[in-house]
């Protein structure tokens, strides 16, 4: 096989065999390909496509260029969920004590990642003692005990995958959906779980802004996950503003913990809901998702969500009386309240400017050399829809350098369109997509 | 300026600027952009293509990448002469003479290239003494003393060119016209003349095997010559069969001898008055065609154009005997003949593989490293059209060695395509391209 000729075949508008996808990944993988023949070969499906084949054939050979998680020591059905990530997005650390508690196993292997903030395995590390890297064993074993282990990734989980989207990112050929599907899906598979809830962002915030192209992707992972013999269901939620009111690490988790007592913001709850709903009936513990969603509803009010997650800290060698004393989390030095120039109505939040200021107090990561301040972040008070007056502080900020705060509060201040007029925030579940096409929430 | 962003503007579709197409093409060739950028920008351009302005944008910044020759010490119009090649092509060693001997100077600067044969250089390079490096100064005085000079390119012509074609080769990126035309064109307009002759070859053995393409690419290289000043016109002519009767390097040298001595092939000798017709009237010693053919016509019948090939021999150190006795170049030790296996007339012949024939026997080159037997190669004995009969010789190989024979006689017999019912051969001559258009010969 040359390489040469599988450019052209795909130039041309002919479809790859299998063998050939395989070829293609696993030789790049092995440095046998240069990146200059892969990056025309990415051009060309940008501009032809893959079919659902091809697709799949693609996700299967980049889950197959590393470790594959072998689950089966779990017991039950295990449902993972991914959420194309957001700003304010701290979903996970609701909804793995949530459906834990309702006997469903979570396993979760998450990454660090680029980003406003950190992933959820930076965030948990903001609870004294927690450790994120522990052995395959104590994962498996813990999951068998308490249902839940949430841990980094210590697997070299889809190289291919890595390899390819880091040649992608400067070459321009980001955006194909066939790429981005079978690159998310070549992780989610190597995870190994039997079931798995998508959360396809859309809106501002989110990486597809169109409702039309977040349905496009969600139905492309859904088919190759389908294909690979999973159950799977995408649900389509809206980030056209940040999820909750908490953006930054150890106030996310904060935020996490009030709603595990019923106590959060009604938008992440919701979405909660809706998305443990799914992964209680894919790993049946539910006929249905009116009854899951009683299920879940009932370990919120009794507690035992809350009880779970302490269960899941304390397992993993973090102190539990985090979980039930927030006052325990470290602080940031500084804080100042933004408060609104003008009365009326919020439009609109800029989202990604609000991922920016989180960024530019030293949440995230710009580098993977970044170091994370994890007590650093934003408190939004106000939200779309929400009145304000002059005067009124519409969030708080959250800072350990006194010289990132001007920027930030600038920034901030413009992330916000106050109208006069009545504002309405869009509704948050828009579509779920399964294998049988998508539907109107 | 990143590269990245240039990339997806091509891939989107819209026009690139002159600085930014001078921006790649320096800083490619500078090594300040990687391969893998380049070869996705390439793809982009092989898909949404580039208009002719920046056809000629890319065409002038290769052209800049590296020397441009100045003939302006040189008296008169300069006229140059490129063919886009195909076997048996020894226009120029008949034109360059011919042309010269009509009053129009000569400056012939001849890339080795790979290919069958060696290129024009290779050939002089079966006489004699011939040198084929002369310093520019030397160059220079011969043209303006005896109004001809035949060198290889001592020069840094276009290395943008180069490296970008190593590049297309490589990622399935050659067949797009601007590319092509540009890639042609950048060295041409290095070499500096004021006007130009293209012979576009279209058929089996040439580069373009379709007359549509031929007129295209034409059309493409013409508007790339006219946008940067330069008198310019393109022949299209076919390579459905190769050119005259022989094939290899000194073989072509003493075919090309008896053609300026008025014994050479038809389709040779009258290629070479159309070509040579459009170089003196581009270089206005004729002002028209058909004057320009009978001065032509003149130097072949008197003698003139024989002499001055004596002329430059001597002029570059060779044995000016050799071109008037062409039993002084070094003969091949072996000389079969080979003969025909039935009665009918020549049909067709497999262009490309009367070529693989040469390069079997060690006429061309494989690698820039090979080294060419310059005395081995194939006469044709017959053409298309022809008349054969069964145990008739169509063609003789002249071979050294042996071990090569049985294979070169195999594929010769192969190349041929022999019927019952009478062919005839393509016409030779079949469009001329203008910056008016193209309109059949």
């Amino acid at each position: 096989m040359r390489m040469n000729d599988l450019i052209a075949k795909k130039r041309d508008g002919l479809e790859l065999t299998t063998e050939e996808i395989r070829y293609v990944v696993f030789e790049y993988t092995n440095g046998n390909i240069p990146d200059y023949q892969i990056s025309a070969f990415l051009m060309a499906v940008y501009f032809n496509g893959m079919n659902k084949r091809e697709t799949l054939d693609l996700t299967m050979a980049m889950r197959d260029s590393g470790d594959v998680l072998d689950l089966s020591q779990i017991d039950g059905v295990k449902v993972d969920k991914h959420s194309t990530g957001g700003v304010g997005d701290k979903t996970t650390l609701v909804l793995a004590p949530m459906v834990a508690a309702c006997g469903v196993p979570v396993a979760k292997m998450s990454g660090r990642g680029l980003g406003h903030t950190g992933g959820t395995i930076d965030k948990l590390e903001s609870i004294d003692g927690y450790q994120t890297s522990i052995s395959e064993d104590v994962f498996i074993k813990n999951v068998n005990n308490i249902k839940i282990a949430v841990t980094g990734q210590t697997a070299n989980l889809a190289p291919a995958d890595k390899k390819i989207y880091a040649l992608r990112d400067v070459t321009a050929t980001v955006d194909n959906i066939s790429l981005i599907a079978s690159s998310i899906m070549s992780k989610k598979l190597a995870l190994g779980a039997d079931g798995i809830v998508l959360d396809v962002k859309t809106g501002s915030g989110a990486f597809m802004k169109e409702e039309k192209d977040a349905i496009s992707l969600a139905q492309e992972m859904v088919d190759i996950g389908t294909g690979a013999g999973k159950d799977i269901v995408a649900v389509i939620t809206d980030m056209d503003q940040p999820l909750g009111k908490a953006v930054g690490n150890s106030l996310e988790v904060i935020e996490a913990i009030e709603t595990l007592k019923g106590k959060g913001p009604d938008d992440l709850m919701e979405l909660c809901y809706v998305l443990g709903s799914y992964m209680l009936v894919l790993g049946k513990k539910a006929k249905n998702t009116e009854e899951a969603r009683e299920m879940l509803k009932d370990v919120i009010e009794t507690g035992k969500a809350l009880d779970k997650f302490a269960q899941l800290v304390e397992a993993q060698g973090g102190n539990p009386e985090f979980v039930y004393d927030t006052g325990k989390f470290k602080k940031a030095s500084i804080v100042m309240e933004v408060q609104s120039a003008r009365s009326g109505y919020v439009e609109k939040i800029h989202t990604g400017d609000i991922g920016e200021v989180a960024l530019i107090l030293g949440g995230g990561r710009t580098t993977k050399e970044s170091i994370i301040d994890l007590s650093v972040g934003i408190i939004l008070h106000k939200k779309v829809g929400d009145k304000v007056e002059k005067g009124e502080t519409i969030a708080t900020l959250y800072a350990n350098d006194p010289d990132r705060l001007s920027e930030a509060k600038d920034r901030l201040l413009s992330a916000y369109d106050i109208t006069v007029t009545p504002a309405k925030a869009d509704i948050l579940v828009k579509w779920i997509v399964s294998k049988n096409g998508a539907k109107k929430y």
